[in-house]
């Protein structure tokens, strides 16, 4: 049977979502530990992409196949008295036999928390980008309209082996809530460090570093070179994945 | 001179507030080791009570008297160079010579933060209790009511040597953000485990163990042993205190 399931992560500890040389514990390793706990069998895990090293997950897609005897709610169960503490199954449902999550996945949507104040804050430290510099959250959310659309977002990322470099964004904008600044981007999918390139540069436009005219020329470029440098890993959130069934 | 600072700090490295034997890192013994740095002088820290191990400050109040030669913004930044990033000193301001932070306060509020979910949260596992079952907060909230007042609080906590168990609670209430219940406080000042004690029977009328009834006579017996568990330090924050001047 083909499994589906929903899973958050805290990624601090993590060496990011895919399986690594033996003793980097990654996401992907903490799940396929955990299932031949369970079902006594090896069992390989399949992501609906790959967070990075230290990048959370509030709702990342995991397929599997396996034997299992018993309902997707036991199943459930028995993976989280598996997991360790900061990985958690929210969610499992029977897949079609064909089920991928990032083949079929449609939209993916990605948050990034942004703290800024004049100091930095001890209990926003592991989970957002402690910025001390005034950021004027209009002109980065001017500046984020401008991703909305088909583009090339070479400037912000790099493809996957043998992809372009052209994605579909269907919204990306700042909200902010007291000292954190949240931006929220949905795409068809992602390159890599695309987001963290993003925010690296709309802070700059924050900042009065650059214009958002600046931002535009920049992403029209095409060009790696023009990103502003990518923003850490700990602010970074995969929210959800969206399919079509 | 002497100085009034507010800090903020996440407790789960620490051994609480007050220092401990060598070795056992506090949050005193690190205020005191950045002063010694900054002032070449062995300066002692007095702060508003003292945090048990792992409950985290928004706004705990610290004084000491140093030798300082600039400014109180100065001051500020030096000490935040020299602490670890789990401590942070939001404010630095001159005080009276005869300022004491913990004589002197009027008022502390005290936040307790639970979440109450199907399945735990990564993210939130290390700054709340988390409590799967089902918690009917408007009978939490009937219960807190009994708070308000004066009263001898002997079932919920012990007082510092020499001291009674009367105290005056001004406001006690949760407020429910999604699946986090929110409990704050505020009182003249509060017993030894008062607000874990406190929030662990108010589970318990969440759950439906004890109704509002059986609360409110626990705490008119003024009998340690009629207190529910206490609830676990990470979720426990101290948000203010306050003063006269």
């Amino acid at each position: 049977m083909r499994y589906r399931t929903l899973i958050a992560y805290d990624g601090a500890a993590y060496y990011g979502f895919q399986r690594q040389c033996a003793g980097q514990p990654t996401i992907q390793s903490e799940l396929e530990r955990a299932l031949a706990q369970i079902t006594r069998e090896a069992v390989a895990v399949t992501g609906s992409g790959r967070t990075d090293s230290g990048v959370h997950a509030l709702g990342q897609v995991v397929s599997f196949t396996a034997r299992w005897q018993h309902d997707v709610a036991a199943l459930q169960r028995a993976l989280n008295a598996n997991l360790p503490q900061d990985i958690v199954v929210l969610q499992v449902e029977e897949a079609s036999p064909t089920f991928h999550p990032r083949y079929d996945a449609r939209r993916r949507t990605y948050a990034y928390h942004i703290y800024n104040a004049e100091v930095r804050s001890p209990l926003r430290r592991l989970y957002s980008w402690y910025v001390s510099r005034p950021l004027n959250v209009d002109q980065m959310q001017a500046a984020a309209q401008c991703l909305v659309g088909t583009h090339d977002f070479a400037t912000f990322g790099q493809p996957p082996q043998g992809e372009n470099t052209v994605r579909e964004v269907f919204q990306a904008g700042w909200r902010q809530c007291g000292d954190l600044l949240v931006f929220e981007i949905t795409a068809n999918a992602f390159l890599y460090r695309m987001v963290r390139s993003l925010v690296g540069s709309l802070k700059a436009v924050g900042e009065g570093a650059w214009t958002v005219d600046e931002f535009a020329a920049a992403l029209r470029a095409c060009d790696r070179q023009r990103s502003a440098a990518v923003a850490p890993a700990c602010g970074l959130y995969l929210v959800s994945v969206t399919y079509d069934l």
